[in-house]
């Protein structure tokens, strides 16, 4: 084992658990698997973990040469549930909009899969599992992943899965910065890459976001240190807080003047009081309790620091066209890039300077800035013109790699 | 006493203590006086208070004909400590850039008057005083205020001092909207207005991030129900948190990846863990560290409640435009607004509505849009563009309302 200075000095190597049953695997449906078994996987930090659980799922059927796989990467707070209703939420999947049969990630056609990832708390390993070392919850004693290391634990998936090749790797916002290290990790295990409403570093403004939401979690003092699980107790309030801080960074201001404006809530006049007057109150609020309900205060933490590391050009020496010049030569992924016009979050200005990069290297890039002003959750939504990019995309992609047509594979 | 169903029920008239210096009076530097003592003042809540402190500071000298006197409305943070120390930070005033001798706000040709908004904490009655009824911090049980509150005490103050029409109102923010609301309620007694980097009404958005800071300070536990005062403890925690929030939104997206891009602090490298790593990092746990030592958070609550309820179109029967048109014709206030390219919580649009709804009438109305990277805290920094934008619209006002020439004035 190795480790930065900083890193923590135990090894997360758990082969003695690789065939049981993770403790929710009873009541969490999806599949799982014990990955890095037999060889720890080394992490940005330099520790090495082995024998850590990822899980998934995957829709629609594998083509004989297992070439039409489909790898959808989830954002911050997403999961494997695409296309199937949630396990705690009870909500329709996350992205039905855009995948299923006969929709722009045709699940007639294509084999998809997804995971959770590293750090998550929806069945893969992450800081709320036991510690086999310990007997109790990792908390902050689990190590600190990036998305390198997400997306590394990814390809150890679709190894697992004997898949050689993606045709398509997919996804929105920090899924998009998974999708864009995938091709710049795995580029000759790629053969598409659509990088959706993302950015190779995270702004400064961003980091900035992410901070505030850690900090409100931290200052709860039900977070214990980061032992909450241990100690029976939930940082609820302080991971709602940094929820609602969140939300409001994905919808775009006309968004939530459209939906809410100054509204008020049930009621005729203000109250002159502190409880939610407005409507957009009550909605946040309620994001913020819907949110603790299915999610890990510490995953919460150790996801965002994963985004904020995330920094394409500065892993490629300083330049982002070097980080798509594979041994000196041009990527061989085609990529199509989507971002919002109305992102804040992720503006249209990082996906164009992705295309500048791609473009400095002679890659095969298409670019479409959608016009919506539905903000950063756009990628989520019912946005026709997005769909026909995706849709139209996949097909060119599917004929260059020799797929047969939707009709003829049924 | 009149009250609306959730207002507190009972009269906070404290003439007793009319003549008697806060608590604080001997620590804090600067004017007080209270106001509103033999009739009291009746709040937008219906609530009627008297009695209550206002904390002021004045610069320069009142002419002869009481015609030279330039009120300052502060922003939600700010305080009557313009061009001097602050008493608690040690910090140069807030708007030294603007407002001096030889400065666009002429302290030597102008009388300036600044008071700390009612329901403020640096010596203005607000919720950490004293209710004189049971002897303990106000708490929650202080009535929540209104801009137009605010602003019905100011005028109180201004008559206080012998002075029937200001010769200018001016402030930035939430400062901007109390300068609306001066033109609003009492045109006759304002020569000129300049709301800088404001709005008419406050955005769903901004709703939305005053209440994300709200619920960060009533998530602390030390808030104890708004009654930390005298339970003893302090929701530090929370207000930094709710502090870390809003400054973001005070900076532009470039402004922040000029100040501080992706620079990591004091180190070269990531430590894979949760300290700040980052500059913008622990330039945000500054920001929140050093507010809470000089802001109560019910104060907080309740400045921030009163910026969310400021509509002045909602006031005036849904017509903006109306709410200039006092007694049917035109406004007499000569206005000259300014909002920054770069500002996206009180966007230039919202200056443009109001310049719009200003020409609805045919007022005199002069606008500018400065274009600056700085973001909402332009109108603190050093922006030479708006300072001669305020010098020559001042200029200008100052001959027609027939005030010498400064250098004739000394």
């Amino acid at each position: 084992m190795s480790a930065s200075p900083s890193a923590p000095q135990h090894p997360l190597v758990t082969p003695a658990v690789a065939d049981s049953p993770a403790p929710d695997d009873q009541v969490m449906p999806g599949k799982r698997v014990r990955l890095a078994v037999d060889r720890p996987m080394r992490l940005d930090s330099g520790v090495e973990i082995g024998g850590f659980q990822i899980a998934y799922q995957t829709y629609g059927t594998l083509n004989a040469d297992k070439s039409n796989a489909i790898f959808i990467c989830h954002a911050l707070t997403g999961d494997h549930f695409v296309v199937e209703k949630h396990p705690v939420t009870g909500k329709p999947g996350w992205w039905e909009m855009l995948v299923g049969p006969g929709k722009p990630v045709d699940t007639d056609r294509y084999f998809v899969i997804c995971s959770n990832v590293l750090g998550g708390c929806l069945g893969s390993t992450g800081p709320k599992d036991i510690d086999p070392a310990t007997g109790q919850p990792y908390g902050l004693s689990f190590p600190v992943v990036t998305i390198g290391d997400m997306v590394r634990a990814q390809k150890l998936l679709v190894e697992h899965l004997g898949i050689e090749k993606l045709f398509c790797v997919i996804g929105g916002s920090m899924g998009g910065m998974q999708v864009l290290q995938w091709a710049v990790a795995y580029p000759d295990s790629v053969f598409s890459a659509v990088p959706i409403a993302t950015a190779a570093r995270h702004s400064a403004q961003n980091i900035a976001f992410h901070e505030v939401g850690r900090q409100a979690i931290m200052a709860d003092p039900n977070w214990r240190g980061g032992n909450y699980l241990l100690e029976g107790t939930k940082p609820e309030a302080g991971l709602a807080v940094a929820r609602m801080a969140a939300h409001i960074t994905y919808l775009s201001e006309a968004a939530l003047h459209r939906k809410f404006g100054r509204n008020l809530q049930d009621r005729k006049a203000v109250t002159y009081g502190f409880d939610a007057d407005f409507q957009v109150e009550s909605y946040l609020r309620y994001q913020g309790a819907a949110f603790v309900e299915r999610f890990d205060a510490n995953s919460y933490l150790y996801i965002t620091r994963a985004m904020d590391y995330f920094d394409l050009a500065a892993d490629a020496g300083g330049s982002l066209a070097n980080a798509f010049r594979p041994g000196g030569g041009t990527t061989p992924v085609r990529f199509c890039l989507a971002s919002f016009s109305s992102d804040w979050l992720f503006p249209t200005s990082e996906s164009r300077a992705i295309v500048h990069a791609l473009n400095a290297v002679a890659a095969n890039v298409s670019f479409v800035e959608i016009e919506t002003d539905k903000g950063h959750d756009a990628f989520l939504l019912d946005e026709p013109e997005f769909h026909q990019v995706i849709h139209g995309f996949l097909e060119g992609c599917a004929e260059h790699r020799g797929l047969s047509a939707r009709r003829r594979a049924r």
